[in-house]
């Protein structure tokens, strides 16, 4: 926890804010925090600043709390990401909190399990909770957006073309010719396979409705490492 | 597994291999083979290539082996990391073997707790095992070589200087002014300092050594996300 998030409950007065639960452990076992210290804070969707603790008790860590600037940069991405194994799920959308991802699109392919829709990590409070903590590391504070769509071909075809415009449409594929490009710092909307990747008739519609097939290389990479790899390769700076 | 690694003592004859243990069970359980498939396999430190099962028992799987091509090429990079928390170090180190990292060292740092040490997945057995599953997962022969260095003091001052020779030394560091160069693709010597960084004596000892250091934007990121960030922004190509 770089920075803690503040929401709106959190706030007894305009200036105001009580931390409890998980971010008053941490501040207690691993910043030992004491009155008068100085924290990182920042308000969801919000600016970013400083927290000066006033009052530390058991239940609440009470902060003068004052925003001076805006929150790291988002990346002009729109992510769209075959579900991943539900393990590797939780680790994966805090990355993508983390890196700056705002928009992600979680979609159904052939090599996504039945099961892995069924996972407590899709629920709306744990896919925020998950995100806050993306945020809290990279001292970010506006939560991405995540869409569910189980269902390929209705989004591929229905949805994902608006997505696609105006931006450079990708699809990472290791079983094609055109590298992925470099820095290329201009929106982009970036399709990710399972582990397995997407079949050959998933690559074919989503390139029908506008993608790039791109390779990585020779070497195949998990879901989980695709991702920053990806991000970093397209985008100069992550903020 | 999208290769399986092959070790002399799995071989029977010149060109006959038998998978047992965790690479009989993948064959069995995930890839589902029969007699006659062709897999993906690579001598360790050695070439690619195929291997086409001609007997599949419940004890073995025997193979014939035809090497045909080089792994992909390794990244010109020696990685110094400061230990990390043993849950992450195992995935951290499979992510660096699939990334193609050959020269790993891993060096104590203030932040670093001293029970990290400690961990079993420091053993020679674990340590390679982990780096196989790196290398299976990017279809990579070239086990990586790591080196432990518990003494940060006498690391950066009487080895590090002849580690940084004709390479672009670096050491990733939030606090800095100049930014991580992208795509440089020459040698390079990167320090990744602990969840927490490096210590301003420890960055120090690092620039006085011969390190510039370098940061990736606002962004803080955790050491397994670093790692695949770091090594996208500084090389085209993963292999």
């Amino acid at each position: 926890m770089n920075l803690a998030l503040l929401f709106a409950e959190d706030f007894v007065s305009a200036d105001r804010a009580v931390l409890t639960g998980r971010r008053l452990a941490h501040l207690n076992s691993v910043l030992k925090a004491a009155e008068g210290d100085l924290l990182p804070v920042g308000l969801v969707n919000g600016d970013i600043g400083t927290g000066r603790v006033l009052h530390l008790t058991d239940t609440g860590a009470t902060l003068q709390v004052e925003l001076t600037e805006p929150p790291p940069s988002p990346l002009p991405l729109t992510l769209i990401l075959a579900m991943p194994r539900p393990k590797m799920f939780r680790r994966v959308l805090q990355t993508c909190a983390t890196l700056g991802a705002k928009d992600i699109w979680l979609i159904n392919s052939y090599k996504v399990e039945k099961s892995f829709w069924q996972t407590p990590w899709l629920s709306a409070e744990n896919l925020r909770e998950n995100m806050v903590l993306g945020l809290e590391q990279a001292r970010d504070t506006v939560l991405p957006r995540v869409h569910i769509r189980k269902l390929f071909k209705p989004f591929v075809e229905d949805e994902l073309p608006a997505l696609l415009k105006n931006t450079r449409a990708l699809v990472a594929h290791p079983g094609t010719n055109t590298p992925c490009p470099v820095h290329i710092n201009q929106p982009v909307t970036l399709c990710i396979g399972p582990e397995g990747g997407f079949i050959p008739y998933e690559v074919d519609k989503l390139v029908e409705a506008g993608c790039e097939a791109v390779h990585l290389g020779r070497r195949i990479l998990r879901v989980e490492t695709a991702v920053p790899v990806l991000l970093s390769r397209l985008f100069d700076a992550c903020g």
